[in-house]
C-alpha cells in the first residue's frame, strides 16, 4: 500500500470543523444509527412480524459512518476510533451471505427480491458505500478484512451484472466510482470494467428500468435517474442531484482511468452547465423538492431552494476529481465555494444538528411552509446528509491540499501542515479571512503549483519570480528546506451580481468577502428583518468580530436602507427607505443563534 | 317571481367577452361535456366493466354550464340557447332518483357510498351547483321543472343532515350559498336553516370528517378544508383557496339573512386578511399547487404563481356579496380588480381556451415545469375553470351595476343600458380605458350611487353637486327623465409598489394604468426577454394601439433598460444596461398572440 500524505489543517474555519467531525458529528451519527436499529439490523435477526424493519438504504448510512471514522482515525490517529471500527467492521461482515451478499434488507426483509428493483431500491448504491468504506479503512490502516470481504461481493455483482450477466445498472449511481476505487486500492481490472459497463449501459436502449417487473414502469422518471439516454449523448445536467454528481463522478474516474477523451469531455461539458446554469451562489445544486432536481436553466428559487447538503458535497466530489483529472482551476473555485458556503452550511457550529434542505432565504411568514426554513436536525428519517458529513470532514484537508511526487498543489491556501516521504511543507495563512500566507518547505524540496482563486480577480502576489498559466502559478523553479514563499491574494467585501436570467435574483446583490458568501440573519438586526434590507450600490463594509461567533470569524458592517412596510400590498406611493447598519456573516455560519430569519440577496439601490 | 333588472353591457372590454361566452364559450364547454361522457353519464347506463366511469365532480360541470345557459339566454334572449337548455334540464332531471337524489357518480358507480366521504367526495359539491343552475333556470325564464326537482333534493339532504339528521357538512364547499339561493327563490326557510346549520357544524369537535369510514384518516388536512376549528374561530383565510371563498360566500349570505353580526364581522376580517396578506396585485389567491392552498402570508411567488381561475371567480362571488351586505367600496375595488386582470385573464380572446393556473411570471427556462407557464388548454381534466367561466361571464353586469328600487349602484362604470321598472338608464364611458362616463337617466327617477374608484385616489370629478361618503358619491337629489351627470375619473399609466414583505417582488415595480394592471409579453421584445427589463423610476408612458389586440385596447410605450446578460452567473462586475423602449399591455389580455413569455413586475432602478 501507497502511504497516503498527511494533510493536517490547522486554519480557524475547516480546522474546528474537522475536529468536531472526529469528536462529535461521527460519534452523535454513531448513536443515532444504533438507536435507529441501523446497527443491530447487521445481527441479521429481524423476523416477519417484528417491528423496524432493516430500510433498504440503511446499510449506506452505517458504511458512510464507517468511511468517515477510517478518514478521521487515520487523520488524528485516533486509536479509540479505530478499535471502534475495529468491532463494527466485524459486526457488518458478520452479516455477509456466503455467496459475498450484503444487504441487511434483502437479506431478512425480502430476500426474495434481491436484484429484482435496481431503479428504486438502493441496492447496488448500498454495495458503492460499503465499498468505498472498505477501501477508505484499507488506505487509512492497510487492513484488508473489510477490503477483502468487498471483492467478495463485488465479484458477485460482476457474475450477476458483468459482460456475462444481466443488464442492470445502479438506479442511484455511486457504485461506479465505489468500483473504481476498489480497481485502483486491488489493482484488479475487473472492478474498472464493470463500473465502464454500467456507465456505457445507461439509458441505451432496450431500456433496463423498463423491463424489470414492477408495476410502476409507466410512471417510471428515467430522466430523474440520468437514464433517458446513454450518458454520452448526455448534453445537459438533469435529474435527481445527488444521483448526478456520483454518476459525474464515476464517468469522471472511468474517462481517467481508460483513457476515454470524449466521455471525459462529457464530463467537462455536464460541469459546465450544472455549475454555469443551475448553481447558486453558495454552490448549492438541486433547486426542487420534487424528485429533489436540478431543476431548469436559471431556475434558483430562494426561499424554496432545496440546494440538499449530499448534493452539495457530492459536487465538491465531482469538482475535485476534475480538477486532479484536467488540471483546470475553475474546478477548484467550485470545489472552494461549496466548502466555504453551499456544503458547509448544511452543518451547525455544534457539530451534531444538520439541514437536509439548505435554504437561501429565510422569512417567518415562510417558516410554515413543510421542508423549508427548517431549524437543523439532530438526524433525518432519510439521514442521507447527516452521515455525509461524517466521510466529507476527515477529506477536507484533501481537498485544498494536493501531493504528489516531488510537487504540491496548493489548491485552497487553508493553514495545514503536509506531510509527505518527499517533502514537508507548512502553511501559514489567515485564509478564509485575510489573503496572505506563507508557504514553508521545512523538508526536502518541492515543485508548488498554487491555484490563483476566482475571487481574488488580478489582484495577486507572490514574493518569488514565477509563472502564471491557467491561473495557476509556479515559482521558477522548486523550493529547497528553509525555502518561504509569500503569498497575497486580495481580498475585501464587495456586491457580487447575479445573471439578470435568474428570476429569484432580479436586480438583487449579494455580499461576498473572498471565498465566503455572507448573509443577514435576525440575530444581528434590530428593529427590522432581513427580508427589508437595501444595498446602496456604493456601500462600503467595514470589518468586525462577533462574539457569538467562533473566533477569528470576519463579520462585515454597512450603512444600507430599509423600506418601510406600507399598510397595502400594493400602493402607488413610492418606496421609502430610512439608513440603518447592517451586520452581514458568512453564510455557512446562519442559523446558529437560534431560529432566525435570513437573506443572502437583496435589492440594489443605485 | 320578481323579475330581475336587466343590465346590457356595451363596453369594449367585457361585453365582448360576454357575447364570446354566449357564442362560444357555452357551445365549446357543452361539446367537451358531450365527448367526455359528462351529459350521457345522466342517462345512469353505465355499467361495471363500462370504461369512462361518471367522475365524482363531472355533475359539476354540467350544471355551471346550465348554469350560464340559463343566464345568458335570458340576457341575449336567445331562444336556441334555451331550448337547448330545456332538453339539458330533462336529460339530467331523468337521473334524479325517486327519493330526490340526483349524482350520476354515487347512483351507478359506487351506490353503495352515497354519503359516505363527505371530505373528499364532492357529493355536497355537486348538488350546490345544481341547485344554482336551477335557481337561475327559474329567475331567467319563471320555469319551474328544475327548481322543483331542486327542493326535492334539497329535501332529502335536510332529512339527511338536517337538524334531526347526521352532522356531515360539505367538504368542498359550495351547498352553503346555493341553499341560500334556493331559500330566496322558494322562500322555504329549512334550506336557509340547512346553510347555517352546515356552517355552524363545520369545524366543531368532535370533528365529523374525523368520523367517517376512510383509512386515510390520519393523513386529513382539515385545514385545508377549512374544517380545523369553527368558522367563528377563523381569523385567518386558509386552506385551499375555491373552497375558501366558497364557503365565506355561504358565511356571508348567512350572516346577512340572518342578521348574525359576528359571522359577518368573520366574513370581513377573512376578506381583509385574503386580500390584504395573500392576493396578487392581479386579484388572483392561491399561490401554492399543493392543496390549491392559500399560503402563507405574503407567500406569492410568480413563476409558480397557481392563482386558479376559479378561485379568481370565487373572490369576485365573495367580494360583491360583501359590497352588498356592508356597503363598503372596498370589496368593489377588489371586484373590479378581478375582473380586469386575474379572473379574466384565465379566459382566452378567443373565448375557448382556458388557464387553470395563471403564472405571473414566464420565462422561457421554466416552461417545462409541470402545471406552470402552460399555453391556454381547450379543455381539462378537471374542468372547474371552463365551465366556470360559462357562468361567470352573463353575470359581468351584475359585478358592475346593482339596482334598487329607486337606486342605482354604479360600481363599475362600464358602458350599459340599465333597464328595471322603475328607470331606464344608459351609461357610455371609455371604461377602463379613459376614465370619463356621462350617465343618462332615460327613463323614470333614479337616485345614483357612484363608488369612487381606488385607482383614481383624490382625482374625480362630478358635474352635478353631491356628496361623497366612504369613497361612494352620490348627488344632492335624484335625476330625473333626460337627466345627465358627468363624470371623470382620473386615469394614467403609473408605476405599483408591492409591499416590502413580499419576498418575489423586493425592489420591484409593476405598471398599472386605471384598473388594469399591464404586463410585457415577448411577442413585443425584440432582441430582449421580458425578464431583463428594468424599469426607471421616473419612466414615462405613451399610450398606443396594437393592432394585434381587441380593438379600444391600450397599451404602453415607454423607454426601459434592459439589463445586460453575463457570461458568468455571478460576477462582480456591476450590472450594465442600454436602453430600450417597452410595449406593456393589459395582463387579462396575455398568452392570446402565441406561446408567450411574460413578466409583470420588474425590478426598479432609482
Amino acid at each position: 500500500m501507497r502511504k497516503k500524505p498527511a494533510i493536517h489543517l490547522q486554519d480557524t474555519f475547516l480546522a474546528p470543523r474537522q475536529e468536531l467531525g472526529r469528536s462529535v458529528t461521527i460519534p452523535a451519527s454513531l448513536a443515532r444509527c444504533e438507536e435507529t436499529g441501523r446497527l443491530a439490523a447487521f445481527k441479521l435477526n429481524w423476523k416477519p412480524g417484528d417491528p423496524n424493519a432493516p430500510h433498504i438504504y440503511w446499510d449506506s448510512d452505517v458504511a458512510k459512518v464507517l468511511e468517515g471514522m477510517a478518514r478521521a482515525s487515520a487523520l488524528f490517529g485516533d486509536e479509540t476510533l479505530e478499535s471502534r471500527l475495529d468491532e463494527l467492521v466485524e459486526l457488518v461482515l458478520s452479516a455477509q451471505q456466503k455467496d459475498g451478499y450484503l444487504n441487511t434488507h434483502f437479506t431478512v426483509v425480502e430476500p426474495e427480491n434481491r436484484w429484482k428493483n435496481l431503479f428504486d431500491w438502493h441496492e447496488l448504491y448500498c454495495a458503492g458505500h460499503l465499498i468505498e468504506a472498505a477501501v477508505a479503512r484499507f488506505e487509512a490502516s492497510g487492513k484488508r478484512d473489510f477490503l477483502d470481504a468487498m471483492c467478495r461481493y463485488a465479484d458477485l455483482i460482476w457474475k450477476e451484472f458483468g459482460p456475462s450477466g444481466r443488464k442492470g445498472y445502479p438506479g442511484h449511481e455511486e457504485l461506479e466510482l465505489a468500483l473504481v476505487k476498489l480497481y485502483r486500492a486491488t489493482g484488479t481490472d475487473r472492478y474498472l470494467e464493470l463500473a465502464k459497463l454500467f456507465i456505457d449501459r445507461r439509458g441505451t436502449e432496450p431500456n433496463y428500468f423498463l423491463s424489470e417487473d414492477s408495476p410502476d414502469l409507466a410512471r417510471r422518471d428515467l430522466e430523474n435517474r440520468q437514464a433517458h439516454r446513454p450518458v454520452r449523448d448526455q448534453h445537459e445536467a438533469t435529474g435527481h442531484a445527488v444521483r448526478a454528481v456520483y454518476l459525474y463522478s464515476g464517468m469522471a474516474d472511468v474517462a481517467y482511468e481508460t483513457g476515454d477523451r470524449v466521455l471525459m469531455e462529457r464530463c467537462e461539458e455536464l460541469f459546465d452547465d450544472l455549475t454555469g446554469k443551475k448553481m447558486y451562489i453558495t454552490g448549492g445544486i438541486g433547486c426542487r423538492l420534487p424528485g429533489e432536481g436540478l431543476g431548469a436553466a436559471y431556475e434558483l428559487p430562494l426561499n424554496r431552494a432545496y440546494a440538499e447538503s449530499c448534493a452539495a458535497m457530492g459536487l465538491v466530489q465531482f469538482a475535485v476529481r476534475m480538477l486532479k483529472y484536467t488540471g483546470k482551476m475553475k474546478y477548484a473555485d467550485v470545489a472552494e465555494r461549496l466548502i466555504c458556503n453551499g456544503a458547509i452550511s448544511g452543518l451547525s457550529l455544534s457539530g451534531d444538528r444538520f439541514f437536509y434542505a439548505n435554504p437561501h432565504s429565510c422569512s417567518r411568514e415562510f417558516r410554515a411552509i413543510a421542508h423549508l426554513c427548517r431549524t437543523r436536525q439532530p438526524w433525518h428519517t432519510t439521514s442521507c446528509c447527516p452521515t455525509s458529513y461524517c466521510r466529507f470532514l476527515p477529506q477536507l484537508g484533501d481537498f485544498c491540499y494536493r501531493a504528489e511526487k516531488g510537487c504540491l498543489h496548493v489548491d485552497i491556501p487553508a493553514s495545514a501542515r503536509i506531510e509527505t516521504p518527499d517533502f514537508s511543507v507548512s502553511v501559514v495563512s489567515g485564509w478564509p479571512w485575510i489573503g496572505n500566507a506563507r508557504v514553508t518547505v521545512e523538508k526536502g524540496t518541492c515543485e508548488l503549483k498554487i491555484r490563483i482563486p476566482d475571487w481574488c480577480g488580478e489582484d495577486f502576489r507572490f514574493s518569488l519570480p514565477g509563472t502564471v498559466s491557467g491561473r495557476c502559478w509556479s515559482p521558477e523553479k522548486a523550493l529547497g528546506e528553509g525555502e518561504i514563499l509569500e503569498l497575497d491574494f486580495g481580498l475585501r467585501a464587495e456586491l457580487i451580481f447575479p445573471d439578470c436570467r435568474i428570476p429569484s435574483t432580479r436586480g438583487m446583490a449579494a455580499i461576498r468577502r473572498g471565498p465566503l458568501i455572507y448573509c443577514v440573519e435576525s440575530p444581528d438586526c434590530t428593529d427590522f428583518a432581513p427580508g427589508e434590507i437595501r444595498l446602496p450600490e456604493n456601500i462600503r463594509f467595514s470589518e468586525t468580530e462577533k462574539p457569538d461567533l467562533p473566533a477569528g470569524t470576519v463579520a462585515l458592517r454597512g450603512a444600507a436602507l430599509i423600506e418601510e412596510k406600507k399598510d397595502a400590498l400594493y400602493s402607488c406611493g413610492k418606496p421609502e427607505y430610512r439608513e440603518a447598519e447592517i451586520t452581514a456573516i458568512p453564510y455557512a455560519l446562519w442559523q446558529n443563534r437560534g431560529d432566525a430569519e435570513m437573506e443572502l440577496f437583496f435589492p440594489l439601490i443605485r
